[in-house]
């Protein structure tokens, strides 16, 4: 029972490390928490980015199937994974918690380790935020982060530009899917590398960094799934896009659960937090270079952009063929990607 | 009957002016709306600071009192005053929004028509956010800015620093006490101000950079009243505060309308978002004069900082006696301060 809130606030500030800017420290001070506001300098010129998003109880998650530790993880991962869909990297987040008064002290907790365990992966500082009371839980996160080399845009893409993905596609959806038909913690081990990927994705942080200093300029990071996001990117770059069915990288664990139906999941399923990138060839190239020389995840090339109907997105076959055996299916994913 | 969120994002781009950063546009082009994030090149050598509010319906506001045009400038208003109250010009806004499908277009242009009226006021850019379903409607909303003086923290206050407010106090817990009492746009004019006041608050922002510019150190905005918020900056300076019962600045359509209990409603009172700020006299004294000069609202002393137990904050009449009429209040408002 969290009926007096400063307690929350004091959880809150178990997971803000005020020391946790030791390379530029504002002058006047650490990083204000407790004050009316955060403060810090920024690098030197250096174009700052921030991004934000909320997550509603009912309507992103369901307290059933996501535990609260995982919840932390994935509500700060979605932002920092837009951060570094920019090109930037993370630096500070800011998290403001709406929950009834009736919840656990330990359930917070663990929400607070959650942020915690992911913070702590990207070096990213909790360096503020809000709790409030609210009948629903919801969260509102804000990352501000860096830009070290050249900034990732939805519009900078153009015609001939290579479209290419880090990493391998689907396991969200597919994590997703056991989960929703009430398989939890137990399952075979890939059931439990899927549904684990889906609680608990890793942004592609590093990868990005490498990425734009590369020369790649446009970029985003997967949430709503490949097919949309393509549409989005080609929408933003005033262009269409081609996807190349088989060269979409699946991951392993999806394609031995699902067989047939894993590209699929790979191709339109949501969540991956995967990075979708577009550059000349040789850019992406390099980016391909520099990303394994760094140990790091590698880039595959998934297709192209192309002149046509902004936004347009066409699936199509080893021989260039269009793959349309459920139009309904592309269309709406076309639609949603202009949005 | 918004079924398609697409629609909310329409109007949430109507608020957003990527062109209102003419001075410092980024390289890579303006405030990046639509892209995974807003992009902005921060000021040379000045702290960047960063505030977030949420506002929950039932918790923060009721729609039957607060009209969505009313909410969307107080929820930014809030925001925009603790970035002021850092010493901070606020140049960004990223509003995040949970509505339920079925609100009305027509309300949601309203809160938006209040959020741009408060960001036209303070010329702060409508840089981005979130806008997701949710079964209640809640506000997070988050506010950037730039230190061009110095900073002023909380924990800034020596013994010896004179207390002073700006404007005057009370109005906004008379409008409150008058719109709970069921009194709406209806009223003298008096009253009608009382509830203006309430509804839409003015931080004061140039009064902010006068007052640092002045070499004034330590301040935060009066959202709690001047007892709490008195007891919450005497804490984190580490010493206590001595407030005068009669030097505190009331409002003058306050003492009108509710005579005796004015006063003590301009002390405890919350929701006035003026400055209260602490500073050596002859800082306070400069910081006076500057405001005048610059036509700006004006500075009231309202008592000291003085050597003792932290955040504890004494009432005292003309002689200096401590005024304890009730304990039990001040000891409430005492430990609100020091949480």
């Amino acid at each position: 029972d969290v009926g007096e809130f400063g307690l929350i606030d004091r959880l809150a500030r178990l997971v803000s490390r005020d020391d946790r800017d030791p390379l530029r420290p504002a002058p006047e001070g650490p990083l204000g928490i407790g004050d009316d506001a955060a403060l810090w300098m920024p690098a030197l010129d250096r174009p700052e980015v921030l991004t934000t998003d909320a997550l509603v109880e009912g309507v992103h998650f369901k307290l059933s199937t996501t535990g609260w530790r995982d919840l932390g993880w994935k509500a700060l991962a979605e932002n920092v994974s837009d951060v570094a869909a920019m090109g930037a990297r993370p630096r500070r987040a800011f998290v403001t918690i709406g929950v009834p008064r009736e919840t656990r002290v330990s359930d917070l907790e663990e929400l607070y380790r959650g942020l915690r365990d992911l913070a702590d992966r990207f070096d990213v500082a909790i360096a503020g935020g809000d709790t409030v009371s609210s009948p629903l839980v919801f969260l509102s996160v804000t990352v501000v982060g860096e830009v070290p080399n050249g900034a990732l845009r939805r519009g900078a893409g153009r015609p001939g530009d290579l479209l290419a993905v880090t990493g391998a596609l689907g396991a969200s959806a597919g994590g997703l899917e056991l989960l929703e038909a009430g398989l939890m913690a137990a399952g075979t081990p890939d059931e439990q590398a899927l549904i684990t990927a889906h609680r608990r994705p890793g942004p592609r942080v590093d990868e990005a960094m490498q990425i734009a200093a590369a020369g790649v300029a446009c970029g985003l990071d997967l949430s709503d799934g490949l097919l949309g996001d393509s549409g989005k990117l080609a929408y933003a770059s005033g262009i269409a896009a081609v996807l190349e069915w088989e060269a979409i990288p699946v991951v392993p664990a999806l394609e031995r659960r699902f067989g047939d139906r894993a590209r699929k999941m790979a191709l339109a399923g949501g969540e991956d937090y995967e990075l979708l990138v577009a550059g000349r060839p040789e850019a992406i190239n390099r980016a391909g270079q520099g990303l394994a020389a760094a140990g790091l995840i590698g880039l595959s090339v998934v297709g192209r952009l192309i002149d046509g109907l902004a936004g347009r997105v066409t699936v199509v076959d080893r021989f260039g063929e269009e793959i349309a055996t459920e139009p309904g299916s592309w269309d709406h994913f076309a639609v949603a990607g202009s949005g």
